[in-house]
């Protein structure tokens, strides 16, 4: 898991260069890259374009369907309800994620996702790399300030 | 609110006719229509093509804005985990909706939105013109059998 979520980090440092939010995600199927994106809120002005809609997005692209069954997304941090709601949509099968967001994250923090969707739905993941995801982060909010 | 709950209608009506699941919305600024659309899933291939997101997409590039700060989102029918998140992160003022989902309505039935985000961020009305939009709704899923 650690390796996948390098990928989804090198994503995150593309967002913090780019003075985004540093979020990266990275979807695979059958362990093979399929699509890698990072938050572009601020470049698209667009409160929709969190790394894990825009990686969604792409996966459907390349597999030409919208249905993402048997797909893994790896993403730097816990995601918010509108991306929880749109992994469901996707139907990913597995969502690994690095560091918890005690104020907007809704798998585990501010909602128990599991007590929405049932737990057959989705497997998941928290905690990998958390660390150096946690840095990327405070370094980016204590520049802010 | 129900003649505003006509311009949704009027954009559920056009996704029944190209076969998709009727569900129309649209975002009102001080009043004034700004953004109309309708369920485009099927024809896109994606999952992440509910009428609500695209609205919102819409309307944030009609307002050169990613905050919808003093918008109205109407929708026909209870938005979902994802578009209940999409009106948080764009931080729409009022959401209006027609009838209940049971299955997917994550604002209300499976669960209680102001549960995760609290009640300030957000006006809530629920069951207006809902007659209307079951109606189709029905249509569309017998049509389906």
């Amino acid at each position: 898991m650690q390796k996948k979520m390098q990928i989804a980090l090198k994503e995150a440092r593309k967002a913090f260069e780019a003075g985004e939010v540093p979020v990266g995600a990275a979807i695979f199927k059958d362990g093979i890259l399929i699509a890698h994106a990072h938050n572009r809120c601020e470049k698209k002005k667009d409160a929709l374009a969190h790394a894990e809609m825009l990686v969604i997005t792409q996966a459907q692209q390349v597999l030409k369907s919208s249905r993402l069954t048997g797909c893994e997304l790896y993403v730097t941090v816990e995601p918010c309800l509108m991306c929880a709601g749109a992994i469901i949509a996707s139907r990913i099968s597995r969502l690994v994620y690095g560091i918890e967001e005690p104020k907007m994250g809704c798998i585990y923090s501010k909602m128990f996702l599991y007590d929405v969707i049932g737990q057959h739905r989705l497997e998941i993941y928290g905690s990998i790399l958390a660390e150096e995801s946690k840095r990327l982060m405070q370094a980016f909010f204590s520049n802010k300030r």
